[in-house]
Formats: structure tokens, sequence, C-alpha cells
């Protein structure tokens, strides 16, 4: 209508480029009889970046979430790069389950990339995640992985750590080992279990079979929250078999914790009547008595490389940055090695 | 220029309310001529809220923050007001003596509100804060109190607190009582010195002075960073009199528990040879050996309490949904209750 360019009319209104005053009040009139004013501006703010990195979180009511070893360390590592790069931080709290809004976060400018915690791998989620990445939106999993599709994820090593905290136990004496795993939805959990599987396989307790799960004795398997009281719980059912059981792989230090209080209160003493193994390497497993092994995770590390990857242009000089520890596995799923951390709760075989 | 009132351009510039096309046309030319659009556009979304409330949080490197418990808990709080008022959290990363930029924050639409955790009482703070409150852009401490100010501050009574768990130690038979505090920047440590001293003068064990500090024995006070380490190393520096101490009470429980590590290490068994007290009821101070004495602070309740005021139109009606331990001390200041959990760290006379 005003009879020039896409390119002069985003010039005008982005006050950007030579523009000569004539063309410019022509332009102008033509939207303001098209009415086009507001979305133009719009646009031209949309442009701008927010400089907000978002981060999105499950909600749970009466979940103290920050105060959980996995997403305080995880949140300390996104947000040193934050902090770095010069971005600040949007977290926003979704309820499992919630209808989730990702797209809407991009879409009203409130965020330039996100980063997603505590998803689970459930049909929804799986649409929702494949609808930002079809809109070229920039997110990043951390420690959660979507076998079959191409997301950018930074995930540990979890069926290596299981692997080798089964295999230390092993090594200690302990044949009988228990597993007590976090829920399966999540891909950690799985991971877990194929480790201590494996570890049990190749030291001839297990028979090799194809499903995991089918591998172990119904006594030996038992299925948490993350939650100290149900690793507390889960003593008390462990219990029953004692004389079947001579140790227990935690999937987290947290259930570990309530383990050893559980077993303790019933008189079972943690180190020597049993040994516990944990899973994290948190604050508690060091002040615990006794002292709980453990399988330290990077979630700091972790942390830090997703904020990287999605706030840095290339990706290779992201990953450089962190000299050791990061394998690129394949697509966009980087994965961090685990260190075992061994301390009296497992120590002194019973065999 | 276009003879009409400011409220009428800014009608026509916002979209809102009835407006004669001849008006707007006039208006619109009007602003070209003065190059008037861009800011009154700007100033259009400005008055959009972010839908953001902003939390600045010291940043320090290597401390990773989120798994401090008195952070987290008080950033869980937050998060669970911020998810039920529909809001999302913005997380600002200051480094302490860096330029703050508070008020850059509001102007520049990140957040419509927010709350200040970590501050110490410097000039360049009050200064900052000050000029906060004049532009009347809301905001509120979480426990830090800057004395003859009128902030809004939500605080708990550390000097009762304080109090209260050195009158536990007398009443348990010891005298001879040695404190560990935090820095002098912190309102807060310098609350607990008040109880200290106030149970101490009590007691008999102190006499009453004016200055708080030079009723103390030298020996008897130490200074740490509320940090494990400065409890740990403070034990080594408290053994060299342990024939004149029979007791520490010390700020928080990481350096509660850094004390008992210490003093473990020294063959000093802590509640039998020596009682610690800790501060802050974190997770830590259920499961170390003995389990940590400890005086609860409600974190939580006091973050969710300042995301309310905030975020609330009528304060009255946000204290009120608390029902208990709220005092509203005067003009913006309220204050949380603690309350005294005695476990085996401080038991057993020696007197």
């Amino acid at each position: 209508m005003a009879g020039v360019s896409e390119a002069t009319v985003s010039r005008v209104f982005n006050r950007v480029g030579p523009i000569k005053e004539e063309t410019r009040l022509k332009v102008l009139k033509a939207a303001e009889a098209l009415g086009y004013y507001p979305n133009a501006i719009a646009q031209s703010f949309a442009r701008r970046k927010s400089g907000n990195l978002g981060v999105v979180l499950p909600y749970v009511p009466k979940v103290h979430i920050f105060s959980t070893y996995y997403f305080s360390e995880i949140l300390s590592g996104i947000g040193e790069q934050v902090r770095e790069l010069g971005y600040d931080m949007l977290l926003i709290f979704r309820k499992p389950g919630d209808d989730n809004g990702y797209i809407e976060l991009f879409r009203s400018q409130k965020i330039d990339a996100c980063i997603l915690l505590g998803t689970t791998d459930t049909p929804e989620e799986r649409k929702a995640l494949r609808a930002l990445k079809e809109a070229n939106h920039p997110f990043c999993l951390v420690n959660q992985h979507f076998a079959g599709e191409d997301f950018l994820e930074v995930d540990a090593d979890h069926e290596q750590g299981a692997y080798e905290a089964v295999k230390h136990l092993l090594d200690e004496g302990y044949r009988r080992i228990a597993f007590l795993n976090g829920p399966p939805g999540y891909s950690n959990s799985a991971d877990r279990l194929k480790g201590y599987v494996r570890a049990m396989t190749e030291a001839g307790i297990f028979n090799p079979v194809d499903d995991p799960d089918e591998a172990i004795p119904a006594q030996w398997l038992e299925t948490g929250n993350y939650s100290r009281t149900s690793g507390y719980e889960s003593a008390f059912r462990f219990a029953r078999h004692l004389d079947s059981i001579d140790a227990v792989f935690a999937a987290n230090d947290r259930m570990g914790i309530g383990l050893i209080q559980g077993f303790r209160e019933l008189g079972v003493l943690p180190g020597r009547d049993i040994a516990i193994v944990g899973y994290d390497d948190s604050d508690g497993a060091r002040i615990t008595d006794p002292p709980l092994t453990s399988v330290a995770v990077p979630f700091y590390r972790m942390g830090a490389l997703a904020a990287k990857l999605l706030l840095k242009e290339n990706a290779d000089e992201a990953v450089s940055e962190f000299q050791e520890g990061v394998n690129h596995i394949s697509g966009h799923l980087y994965q961090m090695a685990t260190r075992l951390v061994v301390r009296s709760s497992s120590a002194g075989s019973q065999a």
C-alpha cells in the first residue's frame, strides 16, 4: 500500500538504517490505515532478547525442592553460568501432569532458552518437547534421557555408576545385595537398574535374561520415591528377609540415609550387620553414622554445561571448557562420568 | 503540537477507549514529526506487568548457594507463593559489593517486585535500598534488619532464639559456654550475640555492660563465616582452652557440624566431653553423631510471607493467612518466632 519493500517497513519501525523522511511518513500512514502499528512495534520488541534463561522445575506442594541436593546442585551450576554469561534465571514451577505451556514461555518473550529439570518420560511430555523442538526453541534436559528422540540432553552415566557401586559391594564379599530403586518414569532409575543387574549377572548371581526386572528375586527389589521417608519404610520391608540380604544399594542418598535410620531402629547396625551404599554423594552422606558410601554425580557441572550449551553459540567450545569427564554420546546427548566414594557404611566383608 | 491532551495521546498509543480517526492521525503525525513513537510505545509496553517476582541472591564463585539450608528453604517458601499466586520467579545474582542495579531491574520491566536475600548492612546497600524505596518499587528483605529504616522486612527473633539456646545449656548445668558467631555485617549475627550475652548476664556469669562484646572473655568468642570449614577450624582454637570451656553455642548448624567433626578428631566427644548447640535446625542436625541440638527458624514460612506481602494487595490479609508465629513489630517489620529443638549433643550436665 505504501509502495515500498518489507525491509523498508521493518527499517521504519525499527529505526534502523537510513530512510527518506518522505518514505517514512508514507509507511506510517499506510500502517495506520491498515491498523498495523501495534503488531509491528510488538514484533520489534519481540526481537529484543529477554536476557533470561528459563528453568522449569516440578512443583509438588510441601516439598522443599531447593533443599534437595539434586536440584540445588544443578541450579547452582546453572546459576554460575547464567551469572558469568550475563543472564538472569527465570524459575518456572510446573505441577507434574500440568498442561505444560513451554511454548508460551518463549512466545511471550519471558525466556530466550530453557532448561527442564525433573521431567519424566510420558507421552504428553514427549509431545510437548517435540513441539518445542519443531518450533526451534532452544532447550536442554538435565539428568533425563528420552530414548529415540534427538533432544539436547546433559546426563550422567548412571548405568556405569550403579554398576561400580554394586561391583564394590561384590568386591567387599557381599553377594546377597538388594536394590532400592526410584520411580520407573525417570531414565536414571532405569539406568541404575541396568547397572545393578549387569554387575549381579557378571558375578553369576543373576541368570542372564532379557528383561532386567525378571532377573531379580522379589524380596531384593523395592521401589521408593527418592525421599528419606521411603528409604526408612523400605528398611522395615527388607528387614523381613534379613536372612537372605546382607547389603542394600539405594538409588539415592536420601533413601540410603532413611535405610540407615530404619535399620538402626531395628537394631541392625549399618556398616556391621548390613552394608548400605547410596547414590549422589550428597552432603548428608558425609555426616551420617556410619558415613555412607555413595556415587558422586557432577550435578553442579551438569547444570553448568547445560546452561553453557544453550547460551554459547558454539557447542564444541562450551564442552571444551569442561576439560574432562564429558562424553558426547551421539546427536545432542552429552554424558558425564560418575565416581564411587567409599566410606564405612559398606566396609568389611561378611563372606 | 497536535492540539490534544496527554490522555488522548496515551489513548492513541495504547489503543484504549474511543478515539476519532481524525484525532488519531493528527497525533500520529505530530508524534512522527517529534520522533516520539518508540518511547511512547515503549511506555505502553512498560505498563504491562512482567509477571515476575525478582529474588536477588549473593553470588560467590564456587559457593553452591542453593545447597545451603538457609537459602534453599527461603527460596522454597517463595516458590510456593509465587506458584500459588500465578507468578514466575526471576533469580538475579549479585556479587557482594557489586554496583547493585536494583532500580534498573524495575525500570527494564524484568520484575514487578523484589525479595533481597543475603544483604549486609553497609552504607552502599543502605543507599541503594533507600533509592529503591523512594522510587516506590516494592521490595522486601528477608532475615536482615536495617535499624533506623522503614523497609519491608521479614525477620526471625534471633535474639530470643539465641537466648533460649544458651538458657538451655545453663539449665543443663553448663556455665563455661563459648560462642561461635557469624560475620558482624548480618543483623542476625548481632541479634544472636545479644541473646547469648543476655542469657549469660542473667545467669551472673557476665557482668552487665553496655557493649555486649566487652562482656565476653576473649577465649570464649570466635567468628566464623557460617561455613562448615570455619566451624571445623574453630574447634582447634577452642580446644586450646578446653580447661575453661565446657559448651559451645554455634550461630548456625554448618558451623556446629564443623565443630563436632573437629572435636571428634581431637578425641573430644561432643555430647559427652563438650556440649554443642547449633542454629537453624537444618536437615544435617538430625543425622550427625550425636544429633545436634538446634534452634528451628521458619525460613520456609519467612520466604512465603515475604512473597505474599509483596504480591498481595493487602498486608493484613497476607499475614492473617499465616495464623501464628508472626509478630508485626513496627512499621513494615514482621518477625517470626524460633523454637529450640533439643537433641543429644547438649544432653547431660557436667556440673
